[in-house]
């Protein structure tokens, strides 16, 4: 896979998001390096105090701004074949100036999300209005996959899959969940990623905690284990999903409330749709899980959208009204957390079909035993 | 080595924070994930769309705002140890509404260059101050290192001068600049440092770029070859060292170019001493490049500071007025490159001292003249 797509895809992404921009009445977009600038223009350029921005004028040619330094790291972009002017300059010169000078004045901007303070502030300063966020503009665009993006997200979700069916091979009492987590990083590359982005291995109490990623703990023999991995394949789309193992069979108590979790992931997937908002899938999960008793057990949203972000737009949370339509792509994790104890998750990327939703993520929902 | 200094460290370094943006007219500081929370915190939480913050008032006592989530992140940090009180949200609340209510409104604020702007805009508008950056008011403590802090420098340049000086076990015409730099990774973790940062192997003409990286290249004899390289040492500081090396014998041409170079970075050696403005070290370096016309050649600014950022202040860089000051720590790394054909670099960290400065990188400067 080329870690691009073709060019021609980055150009009529680059007239939608002008459009979008005229409409929400901004003058230009400022994309820096991160997933906008990658979504826009097929570029992992990778700078920070040197100004990279990609300029987006609701009317006009796009234009790139950046340090002659970095142009070898534009040539791998979409920016040579399409023909767009560049604009580099050397330390001692004002990039900000330099990108105002492109625009009117005053320029009512819409800045990337991963824009850092160091550029927003001195950028905002030049052009002179008010900035706003790129991401409602961008998000439109971003949410919605197209089938090359659908497919990248189909690839990653089996080789993550694949990943989870080695788990045996590793997963065993006695290791660290460091050693553990060597293994599966190892096999996130060789089952097709480019990379491992994260690797999260919460044995015993430590499942208790969302966020934890591995440590030196020893694995015991009844631990119940949180895995949740993930990381991107060409052209840039992320896998993430998680499941629950336990090494030996389960507690009673463990067991049962596994199985609450597992009918809330299904209610979860059950209530994706077109035309159903965000929140209800949320809500949905959480239903499950207050009706037996667990509402306060799950500490986090149900879900993130998922692209060339492991977590941006749509956020399945309460709150959020944004209505699904075909093409989105988020996870569905709902999790129950015991603090000092235990925990479990189960987490599936899916894609909203034209009726309901296509999970890319296949592997049995069941705590998954495995040998003690 | 501990992955943080002492507590009381910490609570100083709010303390002068806290006085410098009084001074500067400021109401408090917005401190996000990165080197300014290190350095305040001795925190490497690191998050992106779920606000993480360091409010540190002018008047009264820092508080941390975090994602309930993300309170195990907090745990290594010093948050505990000087009993600062943290508030933690979950998703659904508004935490930059929650930053709001601990500040006086309207609030001044002083943001870290690293806040995304997608945290940055919705903070102003909850603040509802123009916000600026905190570098202004945190490069004065920055700049200066302690004595822990200068410490720990020698102890990253130490590092990577033990990684230069086995250079020859690696750098091999042969080899593609991929291989030799996966050798050079593995080095820098076993000389003692926690990860590679950075690694550049720019063999031939790809030593004309100055921000090369490594490629599929094969090394051939007779190159000329730039290696670049560092990492962080604990507590998180990091080396910085270029050295150029030719794989046998140079050419007369490059020999006599080299040497110039060489004479330059010297010179920008010796303009470095407390009172000096950072302007002036840099146009040391250029003045002996452009005596022997080769001026366009040197592309890029004189050096950077460094410390828990690779690049921080103060820049070596025309139009920069900054004054030297004893405990200051900088690159000093001129280069001289010649697109298509080859480059070269000569990069030192150096440590303002009383009357001169202290290099903590002592490998020879010379060419160094590999077998072919």
């Amino acid at each position: 896979m080329s870690s691009r797509l073709e060019s021609s895809v980055y150009g009529s992404r680059m007239k939608r998001a002008a459009a979008a921009a005229r409409s929400a009445g901004l003058h230009a977009l400022l994309i820096t390096p991160g997933p906008d600038l990658q979504y826009l223009l097929g570029s992992r350029a990778d700078s920070f105090e040197r100004l990279t921005c990609l300029v987006v004028p609701a009317d006009g040619a796009p234009v790139v701004v950046v340090p002659r330094l970095e142009l070898a790291g534009l040539r791998p972009s979409a920016a040579e074949d399409l023909g767009l002017a560049v604009h580099d300059w050397v330390d001692g010169v004002d990039p900000y100036a330099l990108v105002a000078s492109l625009l009117t004045s005053p320029a009512r901007t819409g800045i990337s999300d991963t824009m850092p303070a160091l550029h927003a502030l001195p950028l905002a300063a030049e052009c002179g209005a008010p900035q706003v966020l790129a991401t409602p503009v961008l998000r439109e665009l971003r949410m919605r996959k197209d089938s090359a993006e659908l497919d990248a997200l189909r690839r990653a979700g089996a080789a993550i899959d694949r990943v989870h069916a080695r788990m045996g091979e590793w997963l065993r009492a006695g290791r660290t969940e460091a050693e553990v987590g060597a293994d599966i990083g190892a096999a996130i590359v060789a089952e097709g990623h480019t990379a491992a982005e994260f690797i999260i291995v919460g044995s015993g109490p430590h499942g208790a905690d969302p966020h934890h990623e591995v440590s030196e703990r020893v694995i015991e023999r009844g631990d119940v284990v949180v895995v949740d991995i993930g990381g991107p394949v060409e052209p840039g789309y992320f896998s993430d999903s998680t499941r629950t193992y336990c090494l030996g069979e389960p507690a009673p108590e463990v067991a049962a409330k596994y199985a609450v979790l597992q009918r809330a992931q299904q209610a979860g997937l059950d209530a994706v749709r077109p035309g159903v908002r965000a929140e209800q899938v949320d809500a949905a999960c959480r239903e499950v899980l207050a009706a037996e008793g667990l509402a306060d057990a799950f500490v986090h949203r149900t879900g993130h959208g998922i692209g060339l972000s492991v977590h941006e737009e749509p956020y399945i949370v309460g709150g959020n009204g944004i209505e699904l339509t075909e093409g989105m792509a988020f996870s569905i994790e709902p999790g129950i957390y015991f603090a000092g104890s235990w925990g479990a998750r189960i987490e599936d990327i899916v894609l909203v079909t034209a009726d309901g939703c296509e999970p890319v993520n296949v592997r049995p929902h069941a705590l998954t035993v495995l040998p003690g």
